[in-house]
């Protein structure tokens, strides 16, 4: 079995290769910069992961790994025009770097591009893998479409809320998973399982997110906390503040939408949080997707060897501190 | 074999269809507005056409050919936002009608919605099927990215063009007769001579295009002759006028790009074509290209009978008034 630091050093090998062949063709430049932005490589390594939960060979597994990773980006590139963003990962967005046709078509061709690296494995699991791919691409662009009309919508339910991360982040986690299993040779069930196993964890990994902005440290999260309060996010704990709220504590949250003296308004709105006891039942519930995540492992028919590695992914992902 | 009239019908069928499946998601409704704007549906109808002359059976080749539809859409919704083109087939854009990211998006799941369809196929033929489906889609996008570099260039050649319109629209007439061949059963040499065949008829379609857009007639093309000189637009008769002009009426041409008189602009411009001979090059141009596509249709290895309708819709293609 591979270890952790030899499965990253794969897939960076293949991506840059995948980069080496785009070559200096002009619609794929702007496929290369993104991908050279770095970024932690969580989806290909949830791929080769599961894989090898399975199988001994993840040799067919790397190619679809790396289209995990290229879709990913691809999404990263035509969200970025949508959110107007001028930075992604400390550098110029496409859009900014180039313009808005460059980001759109170079987008285009990233997604097709994915195609091409997911059809890289055994030609017996390629109805499977894409079946499973096409879904869970569709799904992350309803996800991005929910979570664009909620910036619109003051009546969006943590239960709407938590549907849009399953959309937007998780069901890629679970794709990830789900065609590393399927290339590993698992059952129908425990393709299923390693998919809800991904999903749980992304929710609880999206959740600890939440938590972490407003009520981590600055020091270790690597950005000033309260960027969500300020951005008047309309994150889990939000939402769950204005269910949970009475009329005066609504009235200063809605009054803090407009304070200009940031420091005040990060002060005024964890406070609230915290009398709604908002950050105790935000780690609760990320420790209940935790657990769900790891029961799904449990149902695994593994020998627990073979689990350990996803094991301890989940809980280096789990309550972290960054 | 089925005629032409019944291929059109089974086609109207499935895309009516796949559009009720779609019903009313958010993110898929500018997708059923698109596609229920009309259009000619050739790109399906080359591909029944092509599968239905290697075989008698052409239901496995279905789908994938409203997947070259809802592809050709998925593209026709992006370039619109590239181009800024308000008005579709007599209605208004996605973008217009919607918003940027609205048509950013649904175009994204239309991309992904194609692929979806051209799965349904045979499984033995799934391979070849999306490596064709997967290079077209690409170089349909790079076609784009040359169309949108061309307007910003002065020195763009008569082969440029030639290639950029290739790419553009010819190789995606060439994919979708292409998967038929593959779908029908075509050996490797007639699935290549029936793909040159549609490159061939592809580039004699959009020079005659060209041709009728400059020196057609209003009443039968069903739009205003002249569009393209009015719009500067760098066609094949734009470009060679440039190559071949004398001094002054190369400084007529570049004048006449500011002259806001659209009568007489059109008129001086036409004029200069004609002096340069280019309404006759043009004609004889889309001539070799289309006796080319007959040579290429000769080479496929099938009787005269199972390529007849095949020779039909060439000719009607090619020297049409509209």
């Amino acid at each position: 079995m591979h270890q952790l630091e030899d499965l990253q050093a794969i897939i960076q090998k293949k991506i840059d290769g995948f980069c080496k062949r785009n070559g200096d063709e002009a619609i794929l430049k702007p496929v290369n910069y993104i991908l050279g932005l770095g970024g932690k490589r969580i989806r290909p390594l949830l791929t080769l992961l599961s894989a090898q939960a399975f199988s001994d060979d993840i040799d067919d597994a790397i190619y679809p790994a790396i289209a995990m990773e290229v879709f990913h980006n691809f999404t990263l590139m035509h969200d970025d025009i949508m959110d107007n963003a001028p930075i992604r990962r400390g550098q110029p967005t496409v859009h900014e770097k180039w313009n808005r046709d460059v980001a759109i078509l170079s987008g285009d061709a990233m997604l097709i591009q994915a195609y091409q690296l997911i059809m890289k494995t055994k030609s017996e699991c390629l109805a499977d893998v894409l079946e499973t791919f096409n879904t869970t691409a569709l799904e992350v662009c309803v996800g991005q479409q929910l979570d664009m009309d909620f910036q619109f919508r003051n009546d969006v339910s943590v239960d709407e809320y938590i549907e849009m991360i399953r959309l937007k982040t998780s069901v890629l986690l679970g794709g990830s998973m789900k065609i590393g299993a399927i290339i590993g040779g698992a059952s129908e069930s425990d393709r299923q399982a390693i998919y809800n196993f991904a999903i749980a964890l992304g929710l609880s990994f999206q959740l600890w997110d939440d938590y972490l902005d407003t009520f981590g440290e600055t020091s270790k999260i690597g950005k000033k906390v309260g960027g969500d309060i300020l951005a008047n996010k309309k994150t889990y704990l939000m939402i769950s503040a204005f269910a949970l709220a009475n009329a005066e504590q609504k009235s200063i949250l809605l009054a803090q939408q407009d304070n200009i003296n940031s420091e005040e308004k990060i002060q005024i709105v964890q406070s609230i949080f915290r009398d709604l006891k908002l950050d105790s039942r935000i780690t609760q519930e990320a420790d209940l997707y935790f657990h769900k995540a790891i029961s799904e492992l449990n149902l695994i028919a593994v020998e627990d060897m073979k689990k350990e590695s996803l094991r301890q992914l989940a809980q280096a992902l789990h309550k972290r501190e960054f």
